[in-house]
C-alpha cells in the first residue's frame, strides 16, 4: 500500500462512526424459536454496557440505536435515565425506533390500519418517540412499518399510501429543526403479499411527501434478489435523499447475518459509492451508518465486534480506490482497466494498516481477541445466566 | 361442462383425501411475534375437534397430521389416547412429524449435529416418533430437518450428508413394512447459508440411501423462486419416489399462505401432473395430500375450510383436462392447441359441479358458509378466550 | 353472471383498446438463434397487414406500435406512407419507439454514453422519433434504454443519471402539447451488472425531471422476482404517473411470453387495480394498453390473437369484481371475505359473455378459430416463404 | 503468508489446468444483437491461436474446448486437422460439445423432440461428436441440451425424461473406456417455462441412468438465485459424480460474465470445497476445470487472461485455508473461529505469491500486461478487421 493510500485509510477510519443496535445484544430468533445465549442482554442497561464494551475495543461506536418498546418501557420518562446510563458508559443514545408492529392492535396495520383509532395510536407512539429522541439528544427517528397484507384483495393499497402520507407528514411536523425522519423500506416479512413501503421508490415518494427533513433509510438486507443496492445508494446520494444505512448481510431473505459474511464484494461496492461521492464532493457524506443484525447462533457481543471490524476493513478497501484513475478509465470505456481499479483495492489486504491505525489511536490491534481476553463475557454470563428465559414455541 | 367431465370431477372428488395439520389450528406467527386468535386451539383435543369440524363440512379430511413435540407431550403414551380422541370425533391420526429443531440442544443441528450425543438424541426421538406412529396406526413419518448453517465455513457439508445417510438408514430399519419415511426438503429458513436437505435432489439421494420405503415429500412453498414444481412432481412420479405433498402457497419465501391464494394456475399445473399420470397409469397415484399452512391473520378453521375448498376446485379443474387431446397436440407440436387444453380446463367454472357433488354426498354446498352458520366458532371462542396467551417479543 | 355484471363486462370491452407491436409479427429469438416462422412478417407493410387482421377478428386493436429502426428505415420520410398504409388497412400508427441500442456505436450506451457525440446522436434519433410520431399522428413516444454496465466499476452511475436527466428534458421540450414521453424501466438484459433505468423508482425520478408530459411505462416482464407489480400500478395511478403498459408474461427473466400463460391471476390483479381506480374515479384511466411479446415458437398472428383474447377475458373478470363489497370488507378487515371478492370474479367463466359481446358487435365468437378458417395464414406463408432468411449463429 | 502456505499455493498452481472455450474468442451477444470486436476470431484456427496466446502467457491452459457445429464444419474429418493445428500452437483439443440446439429442426427439441426422426438426428450428431472426440484425443463429451418448453401443457415432461434416458444411454455405449459423458443442467434460457435438465438433481438422475462414465457438469451460472452452488459441489464430490465445471459469473440470469467479477467470495467457497475434499482425500479431485463465458463488451483475449488470473488468485486463496483448524472449529461449533478460517484466507492478498510462482515457472508476472505489450492484439486486428461481419437484428 502506498503512503497516500495509508493516509486515505487513516482518514476514513478517523471519520467512520458505526452505530450499534441495542437489540443485537438481546436474544432473537426465527419463527421456529430462539436459541438462548447465556450472555445475552435483557435490560437497556445491559445492552448499553455490551455496546460500550464494543466501543471500548473498537473506538468507533459511540452511539446505540434504541427500540422504544423494548428499551423504554416507560416512554419518554425512560429517556433521560437511559441517556445518563449511556453517558456513564462512554456512549450515547443514537437513533430511536418506534415500534408499531408488535402489539396485538397492529394485527391489521399501524399508520395504514383501517381503524382511525389505531392509526392515531400508532401516530401518537411515533410522536412520543420523537419526544424521546429529543429528550435523549438523538437526531434520527427511524420507524420501520410492517403494514401490508398477506392476501390479494384484503387491503386497499392506494388508500394505505394516502394514510401513510398523512401520518408521516404529521410526524415530520413534530421534528425539531435538527432532527431527521428516516423512512425504511422492505419488500416482505412479516407481510407476505404486499408491504406498503416495499422499495426505495416508495420510501422516496413518502419522504418527499413528509417534508424536507425526511430521508430514505437503506437496510442492505431489504432488497429483491439481484437488485443493485449500490446503484440505489448512488441515486439517493445524487438526489440528496440518503439518510443512512442499516447494515447486515443476507443470502435468501432478510436473514440479518453478519456484515460481509455472504457477499463482501457487494459491501465494498456500496461503501465505494459513498467514498466516490465524497471524493467528488470534497466532504464527507451526511449518512448515518448503523448496524441492524440478529445473531441467532453467534455470541452477541463477539459478533458485533466481528461486524465492526469487517466494516472497517471494507471501508478501508473502498478508501484506497484510485478515484482519479477510475473516472479516466470510465470515460475512456476501458472496461477491464476501470474494473481493475475496483478489484485492486478489494484484493488488497488492508488488515495490517487497519491494525496500525488502531495502535496509533491507542486501541488493541485485534478488538475481538482483546475482548475475549478481557474476561467481560464470562463475567456477564455469570451475572445473567441464572435468569429464567421465556422461550416461545412455534405452534 | 360435459357429462363425461362431470363424471371425471365426481370421481376425483370421491378419491380425494386431504390431511389437515394439527398446528394450523394453533396460534403461529413470524419472528416479529404472534397475533393471537381467540378461537385458536391449544391442546391436541382442541386441534382434533377443529379438524373434525372441517371434515364434517367437507367430507374429505379424515386424518390429522400431528407434531410430536406439540401434540404428544408424553411421547408414545400419548398416542393411544389421541387416537381414541380422534376416533370419537370421526377422524384419525395421520402423518407423524418428529420435532428435532425446537429444543435448545438442537442449536447446531440434529441428525447432523457435530455432537454424537445430540445426533443420538435426535435419532431416538425419530425412533420414538415411529413407535408413536405405529401405536396411532399412522403410515407416514414426516421429519423435517432444519440442520444447516448460517455462515460459510461453519459446517462440514459432506460430513453432514454422511451423518444424515446414517441416521435415516437407522430410522428406516425401524419402520414396519407398511410404513413410509417421507424426506422433506427446504432451501432455507431457519438456516440462512446452507440447509442440509435443500432441494429435491438432496432429498432423493437421501431417500435412496435410507431404503425403499423412503420417499420424497414436496412442500410447495419450499422451492427457489422460478423453480418448476410441477416438473419436479413429474420426475418424482416417474421415478416412483413421490411420497406426498405439504400444500400451501407463497410469494416470497416459505410464506405458508392459503393454497391458491397467490398462484392458483401453478397449483392447477401441479395437480394436473398427478391427474395426467393417473390417466396414463389407469390407477390413482399413491401420494399423500397434506396441508401445511400457518395462518397468522385469518381465523384458523375458516382458513382451513377455504383451503380444502380451493384444493377441491383446482383438482376438479385438473380432472377435466382432455388428456387424450393433450397428448395428441403435444405429439404434433401444436403449441397453442396443447396449451388450450390446459387453459380451457382452468378457465372452466367448476364450482357448480363441486357443489352438486357435495349435495349428492349429503354435504353443505358451501362448507365455509355452513360452518359459519353452525355456531361452532363462537362456542370455542367462549371456551378458549379466557386463557392466558404467552406472547413472545422479538428482542 | 348477473345482468349488472354482464353490463360491466360489455362496458369494459367497449372501452378496451389494445395496441399491437409491429415486431411481434417478425421473427425474433434468443441469443442462441431464431427459429424461422414461414408466416413471419418482414416489412412494415406485412406487419401492418398482420396486425390489421388481428384487429379485424377482435375489433379492439386499432393501432400498431412501431420501432423506428425496424419500421421506418428512412426516418421521418417513412412516416406518412406508413400512416397511409395503415389507414387503408383500417388501423393506425400507435406509439413510436426510438432504437438507440442496436447500432454498433451504442456499445457503451446511448443517452448515457461517455462520448458526447454518441449522446447527441442518440438524442437526435429520439428527436427524429418525436417528429415521426407527429407526422404519423401518434401520441406516445416510448423509448427503451439499454444503457448500463456489465461489470462493477466500469460506469459512473451518478453521471449516467445526470446525462439521462439532461437528455430526457431536451426530448420532452420537443413534444407537442398532446404528446407524451413514456419512460420504461427494466432491471437487466442486455446490461448484466447495472441498468440505468432499472426500476419504477428510477423511471419516476427521471419522468419528473423530464417534464409533466413524461409518465412511466410498466412492462409486466421487467420486474424483480416476487415484486408486486399491481402495487406499483396502484402507486403510479395515485401519483398520476402511469402512462401505459407493455403486456406480456414471464417466469424467469424478461421471457416475453404470451399474456396470462404463466400467471393469469397476477394479470387479473393488475387489471383489477385499473378497474378499481376507475370505479372510484368514475372515469376511465388514461393508460395506454400495449402488448410487447416475442413469440419464438408459436405462429406470430395466432399468438397475438390468443393474447388479445386472454386480455379481454381477464379484463372481463376484473370488471365484475364487486368493488363496493370489496371496500366494505377491506375496511372491516374481513380478510377471507375481501379475498373472496377477488376470487369469485377470477373463478367466474367469462368466456360466454365475452363471446356474446363479440356477436353483438358483429365479430366472430372465437377470433382465433375464425382467423384459422379465413385462409390468411396459408396465403401469407405462400407469399413470404420463398424469401431468404438470414439466421445468425450464436458464436 | 507462511512458507507452508506459499508451498500450498505453488502446489495448487502447479496442478491447476484451465480449459478455454473456443467460442469465447468469437463475437457473441444478446438477443438484441452483437457488438463486433475487431479482434474476434472466426475460424477454428484463429480461436486456437488466441487460446494458445493465453496459454503462452499463463502457462496453465493447455486445452481448448470446442463446439462441433461452430468449429468442425466437416464433422469428424475436421478433427485430425484441428488437432494438428492445436499441437503446432502448443495446445490440444479439449472437451467436445455437440450442438443440437441451433439448427431449425431443433425448434421443438433434440433428444426429447416428439419426432423420432429428429431424436435420431440429434443422437447421431452426439455419436459423431464422440467419434470426433476420439479422433482428436479428447476425454470429455459435454452436451448441453436446450430441450424444454415455453408454455404450460405444450410438452410431456415425463415422456421427455424417458427419451433423454434412452438417448443418453445409447450415447454412453459409444464411449471408449477412458471417455466421459458430462451432463450439464440449466434452469432456463432458451426454454422459458420448463427445461428438461433443469437442475443438478435431474442431471444426476440422467447420469446414473446413462452409465458409470457419465458425470454431472456444473456451470456456475446455471443456478437459481440464492442456490448454494458450493453445497451442490460438495454433494457431487461425495457421490463421486462431479465431472467438471463451466466457470463464469453472473448476477441476474445466465449472464456469462467474467469469473469473480460479481461475487468472488462465492467462487472462493466453490474452490474451497474442492481443496477441502482434496485435503481430506490426499489426492487431487478428478474434476475438469473449464471456462464458459461470453464477452459482449470486453476484448476477448484480454478478458480470458483476466479470467485465468482471477481463477489462479482465488484457487491460491482456497489453497491456504487452514483445513486442520477448520475441521477442529467446525467440530467444536466455534462459529466465528470457523468462519475466520475462511475469511483469513480470502482476505489475504495472494497476488505477490502468484507472481512469484509465475517468475519461477518462467512466465511473465502479469500475463495481461505482457500480452498487451506483445503486439499480438494489434496484429490480429489488422488481419481480421477487413472481414465483413454479419450482424443480425433483433426483429
Amino acid at each position: 500500500m502506498t503512503p497516500k493510500q495509508e493516509e486515505a485509510v487513516f482518514k476514513k477510519l478517523d471519520e467512520l462512526r458505526i452505530e450499534l443496535p441495542s437489540w443485537a445484544f438481546a436474544n432473537t430468533g426465527t419463527r421456529f424459536g430462539k436459541f438462548i445465549d447465556a450472555s445475552a442482554a435483557t435490560t437497556i442497561e445491559e445492552k448499553l454496557a455490551d455496546a460500550a464494551e464494543v466501543n471500548r475495543f473498537t473506538g468507533c461506536c459511540p452511539s446505540v440505536a434504541v427500540h422504544v418498546l423494548w428499551d423504554f418501557p416507560n416512554g419518554v420518562e425512560s429517556a433521560a435515565p437511559a441517556a445518563q446510563a449511556a453517558e456513564k458508559l462512554g456512549v450515547r443514545i443514537g437513533s430511536v425506533s418506534p415500534n408499531v408492529f408488535q402489539d396485538q392492535e397492529y394485527k391489521y396495520g399501524s399508520l395504514a390500519n383501517p381503524s382511525a383509532d389505531i392509526r392515531k395510536k400508532a401516530l401518537d407512539h411515533i410522536l412520543d418517540s420523537i419526544a424521546i429522541a429529543k429528550a435523549a439528544g438523538s437526531r434520527d427517528i427511524t420507524p420501520w412499518f410492517t403494514d401490508g397484507s398477506n392476501y390479494p384483495g384484503t387491503a386497499h393499497m392506494r388508500q394505505h399510501k394516502r394514510w401513510f402520507e398523512a401520518g408521516l407528514r404529521t410526524a415530520h411536523e413534530a421534528l425539531s429543526p435538527d432532527q431527521r425522519l428516516l423512512i425504511e423500506y422492505k419488500p416482505f416479512e412479516p407481510a407476505f403479499y404486499h408491504t406498503d413501503i416495499a422499495d426505495w421508490g416508495m420510501a422516496l415518494v413518502l419522504a418527499k411527501a413528509a417534508g424536507n427533513q425526511a430521508k430514505v433509510l437503506v437496510d442492505t438486507g431489504h432488497h429483491y434478489q439481484t437488485q443493485n443496492i449500490e446503484q440505489i445508494v448512488a441515486w439517493l446520494l445524487d438526489e440528496n435523499m440518503l439518510g443512512g444505512f442499516h447494515l447486515n448481510d443476507r443470502r435468501f431473505a432478510d436473514d440479518d447475518l453478519t456484515l460481509g459474511s455472504i457477499d463482501p464484494y457487494q459491501v465494498f461496492r456500496i461503501f465505494h459509492e459513498i467514498c466516490f461521492f465524497e471524493w467528488e464532493q470534497g466532504r464527507p457524506a451526511d449518512v448515518a451508518i448503523m448496524v441492524d443484525q440478529s445473531h441467532n447462533l453467534k455470541p452477541k457481543a463477539e459478533e458485533m465486534l466481528q461486524t465492526v471490524m469487517m466494516a472497517q476493513n471494507i471501508f478501508a478497501k473502498a478508501a484506497i480506490v484510485d478515484h482519479a484513475r477510475l473516472t479516466r478509465e470510465q470515460a475512456a470505456c476501458n472496461l477491464i482497466d476501470a474494473e481493475e481499479c475496483m478489484q485492486d483495492a478489494f484484493q488488497t489486504d488492508v488488515r495490517p494498516v487497519v491494525e496500525e491505525w488502531r495502535r496509533m489511536r491507542g486501541l488493541a490491534a485485534n478488538p475481538l481477541k482483546a475482548f475475549r481476553e478481557s474476561g467481560y463475557l464470562s463475567r456477564v454470563i455469570a451475572e445473567r445466566a441464572g435468569r429464567a428465559q421465556a422461550v416461545s414455541s412455534y405452534a
